[in-house]
């Protein structure tokens, strides 16, 4: 059997890189390049600290359209002792915003102060005496003067090096006389995605095939963190394609990410690859998402860089940077999530370093958890949370933890880390929480928890226009109901129904969250049916046809609202369980319920119509289910919550609900109860 | 006389520009266009809900390396009792990650738990029977399967529309079965800088000449914001002139910016142009900096709108946005400040609007002002200010208020805004201060406050390679103590001379930080010295040659520690001062005296050889003084500061410092007095 990978610690792997980095004579600037100076050096990052050539302003100049004048002609000048200067040389001159100031004079009044004693002439700068002018105040010398250098004094440090430029830096670099500037060389990073069962964004699915997008992601990911991406076209799984593709790779860029067959599988060549053509310096990280990371270094074949190599003149005007020998590789996981992961955890510092600037830093703030973590002892444990402040309290809601749900990353607030040593966190315990968001997005979240159905999506849509972020979990509907009673979010979508009354939510509200007062609001009427087969093959009209016509039933797991909903209706019609066929067979969501009859596996399942038409089957409407939000009394009156209340009330929001198969916005607005 | 603009609060000037852009009907999407899913989709905005065209896995999928078996055939399996399956269909079938799971399959058994029976073959995923594998855990079903839809089902939203595309979107939209997306026509922005006095960037300068960079800068703004900047060449101040631009950048953009000439001086046009071509709606905005603000609308003329109008089919297809008759017009204020700010508070919302995003909103939090601020109390003002953490506190200190000065913005790490209404706020106050930096860059800043030098520039370049920023405010020695004494920097520098006793800084840190703790280390001896035209044509050698010689003289100002060292030496040699021709001229900085050396009006001054090597002056070298670096005790084991401390005895730094010209290291760390 295949030796599986060796796992060693996130701070030893880093360390291996910095270290085989720093022998390479690559844990440095990597090169530098003069641009010209226009807005296309915005997010460069200087390499040189940036010395002043000229002073600004260079002149002494007037701040004000006004009079240049002697400050210390005024004195004594008051509203009720005027004193007039003819306008010539030595008394007063008229000089627009930014006029050098006459050498004999040290003031400036403005316009607005003066009076003319003539009141037929326009005041330009052409004026000559014999006119005058009138103050009734003194002014103190400098006034409204930018002295020389009141910006910038020449020679002197206006940035430093390992400054990501922005706007105003340009016009500080510019200011201070220069028209090129010397930035880092962009690190080119080569991405090779590999794998036979890859095929290319907007491919026509087969069972099997993947789309390949991590390669999208990270070029980015590279972007973003200011390098140069290359996307390589699909290498399938060869051992020879990919050496092949690899020491192309390396011949030309800074950097090579070779996405996939890291782990120890079958097919995963990405080690072997690395140590035929190089040195395997890690294959194994102890950091979820993400584990089997490969690092290593590949020489670049001496006839390319002999070939290439740059003059010592070349190097030495910093125009060109030096050719190294060795070039990085790392072998990225395949799992989206892993991918995106690794990227920022072992690629960010390298650019970070290649660009002499200092590493990107998410903001942190300590957050609730909301349910327990449970997380390897050994591991350093990344784990995306949804976050959003309920009352006073900022909470953090883990989100799905698997490494294929890229969505995790989309929904994400922010990252908590769970170090290695800690092995999981209780609810309600604080973690650190690495925000992707700023507290401002964060205050304008209303935070749902409980039941799924599309509706909350339409309703997302409809908030971000209300400037309201509207963040739902999915935790089944009785997980909602708990999670309102621990404060742990702002309202919760329920639809439970007692079997017992045929009622509605409030039975299990009063159970869930006694004592807290709430009001509850119905959203929609929501239709559930029997998915079938296109065309409906077996014509199956109602539950009866279940026992008459022999077909094969899918069912949900116990406990699941919708299998609630087929037990009572079984028991209104008195029919038995035992007379449907694969009543024992279970699914755990609507969508397996879909995909079995979708396979072939049943004839129909009990569901909803959106799972239907998820997978392009058909739906009979049977039964309709009323679907209602709970928000705890004490959000009600919260400025937060306004624009919800305000849309289920909106024509266009229901319109657009309406044109979902299978919903009913009649009800929608409607008080179920309020305490 | 000209009259002046005429100020409106800015709540009401930013609704006037949003009633004529509603009128225009501009205050909405300005268009959509569908770009291919690349990476440079990155940080476009979404301008339609994104629904999932696919489900992802679209299939079950293996989540590991491993066997698909049926999860019931397991139960029983035990350390002490394994179970064996051939690999054959029904029983056990080898699969790679990501393999669609065998039909009749619904579990995958990891390779790494299951033995061999059979030692002499390799797993992969061409064997057949009769070779067969021994487990000895049960699964649960659906144990490491990715079930269909787990990402993402079909149908459901993957983004709404009006979101900014990160890197991990990108992966979510692609795995949606995206190829192509709609997002928000990037608004073209025209900029028109205007003025006689303005040259370009590199120009070589004469007195009146103002480097034309606000088009630089403005450009620079409104990529980050997302629009297309285009700059225009620089239009001479004629009123013909720019009403030709401004009717051709009219055509062709969605958005024209007039870049000064928005005043009411004799050559600002501004105001009439837009009057003359449009409507004028408002002039004058009562925000500072920035005050003199014009918002005006312009028509297109109708023969270039006909020409150019698309069909209604190219309108709804969402491919051409709908060509509007109206396009906004900004009359820009010419000072730096003024005109960044001014793009900020009037253009962002703009063209956030147009692009259907949120607009960008700094995090603020809480400072604690360091000095009083007077604020005209009908003016929204916003002042730019250092932040920094010192002990406990995060304090405010305002910088530079001149709008003419562009590095203020390069150095604030916010602004706080005073608002209208109030007239100021004392020393000590709380200020709302919307930031710049995270708060984990402003908690690595070490706040120096006091008399300003070359070397602390130096300093601050070699801290930032040691992952510290260093922040210094120039407010003069004695300002610098008393700062120390409220506990408003880490540190400050200092070189103040007691003319009693010829001794530094001592006596003046106990009469201004009583009772305060401190540790006083020696930075550089500095030299003082005559400031002299190039080649020194006087031949002036000394202070003696000051009386004997008739040259003229040019004084700092009274209580200047240059003064002080003036007196304290004239008294050493029994001169008096009024033997000195032009003792009672003063200048209030070095560089004021250098210049006036420059422009003619004095032979020569007593100041530091920075200050004559800015002008390109001659130095004649008198006095070493000792700037030294005070630290109250508190901060001298503060981690923060531990890098400072070494760089004080690290060679590089020294030899650096002793390159510039007129600095003595021999004493630097050395240190002078410790409590």
């Amino acid at each position: 059997m295949s030796i599986y990978l060796h796992d060693i610690p996130l701070s030893q792997a880093q360390a291996r890189i910095r270290e085989a980095l720093q022998d390479a004579n690559l844990w440095c600037l990597l090169g530098t390049e003069t641009i010209p100076l226009d807005e296309n050096a915005l997010g460069r990052v200087t390499t040189e600290p940036i010395w002043a050539l000229v002073s600004s302003p260079h002149y002494h100049a007037s701040a004000m359209d006004g009079f240049a004048i002697i400050a210390e002609n005024t004195n004594g000048a008051q509203p009720s002792s005027p004193i007039s200067f003819v306008l010539e040389v030595n008394s007063a001159q008229y000089v627009d915003t930014g006029d050098p100031l006459p050498e004999w004079a040290n003031a400036v009044i403005p316009i607005e102060n003066v009076e003319s004693l003539d009141h037929n002439y326009q005041i330009t700068k052409d004026i000559r005496g014999p006119k005058s002018i009138r103050i009734r105040a003194a002014v103190p010398p400098w006034s409204h003067v930018r002295p020389l250098g009141e910006d910038i004094v020449a020679t002197q440090l206006v940035l430093p090096a390992g400054h990501t430029l922005r706007p105003a830096d340009l016009g500080a670099i510019a200011a201070s006389g220069h028209q090129n500037i010397a930035v880092a060389r962009k690190p080119k990073v080569a991405i090779l995605p590999t794998g036979s069962e890859l095929v290319p964004i907007g491919s026509k699915l087969k069972s099997g095939d993947i789309l390949e997008y991590n390669s999208l992601v990270m070029a980015a990911q590279i972007k973003t963190m200011g390098g140069e991406p290359i996307r390589y076209p699909i290498t399938k799984d060869n051992f020879d394609s990919i050496c092949e593709r690899v020491q192309e790779a390396v011949q030309t860029h800074d950097l090579v990410l070779l996405n996939a067959g890291s782990s120890a599988g079958a097919e995963d060549f990405s080690a072997k690859v690395v140590e035929k053509l190089g040195t395997l310096l890690v294959h194994g990280v102890a950091v979820r998402p993400g584990h089997p990371v490969i690092l290593g270094v590949i020489a670049r074949s001496r006839v390319a860089a002999t070939k290439q190599s740059p003059t010592h003149k070349e190097i030495a005007s910093g125009e060109i940077a030096p050719r190294n020998d060795m070039v990085p590789i790392l072998g990225v996981p395949g799992y989206p999530v892993s991918a995106a992961l690794t990227v920022d955890i072992f690629v960010e510092p390298i650019i970070a370093k290649w660009l002499g600037r200092r590493p990107h830093e998410l903001p942190t703030e300590m957050a609730t958890l909301t349910r327990k973590l449970v997380s390897p002892a050994g591991d350093d444990d990344y784990v995306r949370v949804a976050v959003g402040k309920v009352g006073d309290k900022l909470l953090a809601a883990p989100l799905s933890r698997g490494a294929g749900v890229i969505t995790s990353l989309v929904q994400a607030d922010g990252l908590a880390l769970i170090p290695s040593g800690v092995q999981g966190l209780e609810a309600g315990e604080q973690v650190k929480v690495h925000l992707y968001r700023s507290k401002a997005e964060i205050e304008k979240t209303i935070f749902c928890i409980g039941s799924h159905d599309m509706t909350l999506d339409l309703l997302a849509q409809f908030l971000a226009e209300h400037d309201r972020r509207f963040a739902s979990a999915n935790v089944g509907s009785q997980g909602g109901l708990v999670a309102l009673r621990r404060g742990e979010a702002h309202l919760a979508g329920s639809h439970l129904l007692n079997p017992v009354t045929g009622e509605y939510n409030i039975s299990y509200i009063r159970q869930y969250m006694p004592n807290i007062p709430v009001k509850v609001i119905a959203l929609v009427g929501r239709d559930q049916g029997l998915i079938v087969k296109q065309g409906n093959p077996r014509g199956i009209k109602n539950l009866g046809d279940l026992s008459s016509k022999n077909v094969q039933f899918m069912n949900r797991q116990r406990g699941a609202g919708t299998r609630v909903l087929l037990d009572y209706q079984l028991n209104l019609m008195g029919m038995s369980s035992d007379s449907i066929l694969g009543y024992a067979q279970e699914e755990y969501t609507h969508l397996g319920v879909a995909a079995a009859i979708a396979s072939g596996r049943a004839d129909c399942g009990l569901g909803i119509a959106a799972a239907a038409q998820a997978l392009d089957l058909d739906f009979v409407p049977l039964f309709q289910e009323r679907y209602d939000l709970v928000i705890p009394k004490q959000f009600t009156d919260d400025d937060l919550l306004a624009p919800l209340f305000e849309l289920l009330t909106d024509r266009g929001f229901q319109e657009a609900v309406s044109q979902l198969k299978g919903y009913d916005v009649s009800v929608m607005g409607t008080v179920i109860l309020e305490d």
